[in-house]
């Protein structure tokens, strides 16, 4: 059985903890992020990851059309003793929610720590989607999803200012960036360790590059996509032409717009590569 | 030259009217909608769309790394006779500015009106997007570009809770939906319509689809994409049936997601469609 408590306090220092880790820098010193509702927080088990502190609140639970009190009570018993149980009044519980309506069950949960050690082998032909530069975190979690969707093996986060765990990333990614491993590194480093590994790196640009359905994604494939606005650095442009990649670009046929957002560029560059793998 | 004048009040009634269009029913009401911030009022210009009203705010326009009113100025005397220019005191700016940071210009126009006369004959083999359902502006406008990407003749909005002149769809459309025809509808007219035009209707379904890459998109095609979580209705498989379309889906590759975003799906078939016509 875990340990369980009533907290009635706002200013309670373990509740002040969890709407710090709403930011990016308290969630990477403690290693931890939040599961908010019980869709997300029953995926984050079926991942296997711990819960370390479960709070709750029976008011929020009990109202019409939401998940019973009874179900968080039966998922609070099967935690192992060194975990938290805490009730919490609707005033405290919509102080640490992150969503507007709360159900009124969050999770404190330890972020799985992923490595350069977590990418497959070149010789396996992995796949791999590396997103540069990313400012948006609802944007980095629709693309773990699509790369998680494609088959893709992991994703690198070069020179982001989110992280997948982000309360936004985590939602939109539906549960994907707690098993798809995500590796943040600099720019620098992810053409370095790349390059090392023995990947052919795709970079999505209109410098010189040819249309997406005219490369071979079949081999060690890492799929780069840039910032909409600035693109890509020339050193992904030189790792492309360094690593047997290619310079990719998906061709338009608009009337207006002159490029594709992010997630949609990446969407359709992993899915031609899964088109080529399997057909 | 247009009539210039200054406003002061918060109440004035034209400030309540701007605000009253962040409302699709009173943009329906009044067939306008808001452009803010120069790029898009430049992108609406650029797609011929007249301004009839243009708010300003010297104080918010000149500070650094911003748009000097000198322009806006240019643009402002450039307007025909019976456009209002009016100069707001910062406070009032930010009353009717969307965005957080507001740039200090924002500008009334009038929706462009489609209908179905605007969806291209059959015979011409035109690319089509339908999605069904949609909740979120953000999640409309990005579908919206990329259909204009993947040259779509049109998109179908059927049975929409939003419109895309809602100001987060024309901003996620980086200014397609002022160029690109959007037919609103309930998803009984639509399904009726596109049969009676000829389409060949292909419905995103995962009961007894066949794969995308597998099936033909050369012809009059429409792409129907379904609310996430509860898909498409047995009206558009039928539909899909009956048109010579298909019932499609996407394989998934995945370890944990079950599903594509709809914008990610999107795109996936639109450039599945457009890497068939064009190869």
């Amino acid at each position: 059985m875990p340990r369980s408590l009533h907290i009635t306090s706002l200013t309670n220092p373990r509740i002040k903890q969890v709407v710090r880790l709403r930011e990016q820098r308290h969630r990477r010193k403690l290693g931890l992020f939040i599961a908010e509702g019980s869709r997300e927080i029953t995926r984050a088990c079926a991942a296997g990851l711990p819960i370390v502190e479960l709070y709750h609140c029976p008011e929020l639970l009990d109202q019409p059309g939401r998940h019973d009190s009874a179900a968080i009570n039966r998922l609070a018993t099967g935690l192992p003793a060194d975990a938290l149980v805490a009730e919490l009044p609707a005033a405290v519980f919509r102080k640490i929610a992150y969503v507007r309506e709360p159900e009124g069950v969050l999770a404190v949960i330890p972020q799985p720590t992923w490595s350069w050690d977590d990418l497959p082998a070149a010789a396996t032909s992995p796949l791999c989607l590396v997103t540069v530069g990313i400012e948006k975190p609802g944007n980095l979690g629709a693309m773990v999803r699509t790369a998680d969707a494609a088959g893709a093996a992991a994703v690198v986060t070069a020179g982001a200012v989110v992280d997948p765990f982000n309360p936004n990333a985590i939602r939109t990614s539906t549960g994907a960036v707690f098993t798809l491993p995500t590796i943040a590194a600099s720019e620098a480093e992810a053409i370095d360790r790349l390059t090392t590994l023995g990947y052919r790196i795709f970079a999505s640009t209109l410098q010189q590059a040819v249309p997406h359905t005219d490369v071979d994604f079949t081999g060690p494939t890492a799929i780069v996509i840039g910032p909409e606005d600035v693109g890509l650095a020339d050193a992904w442009l030189a790792a492309a032409d360094r690593t047997a990649g290619r310079r990719v670009h998906i061709p338009m046929h608009s009337r207006t717009v002159d490029s594709l957002n992010a997630a949609a560029a990446a969407a359709i560059l992993l899915f031609e590569a899964t088109r080529q793998r399997h057909r």
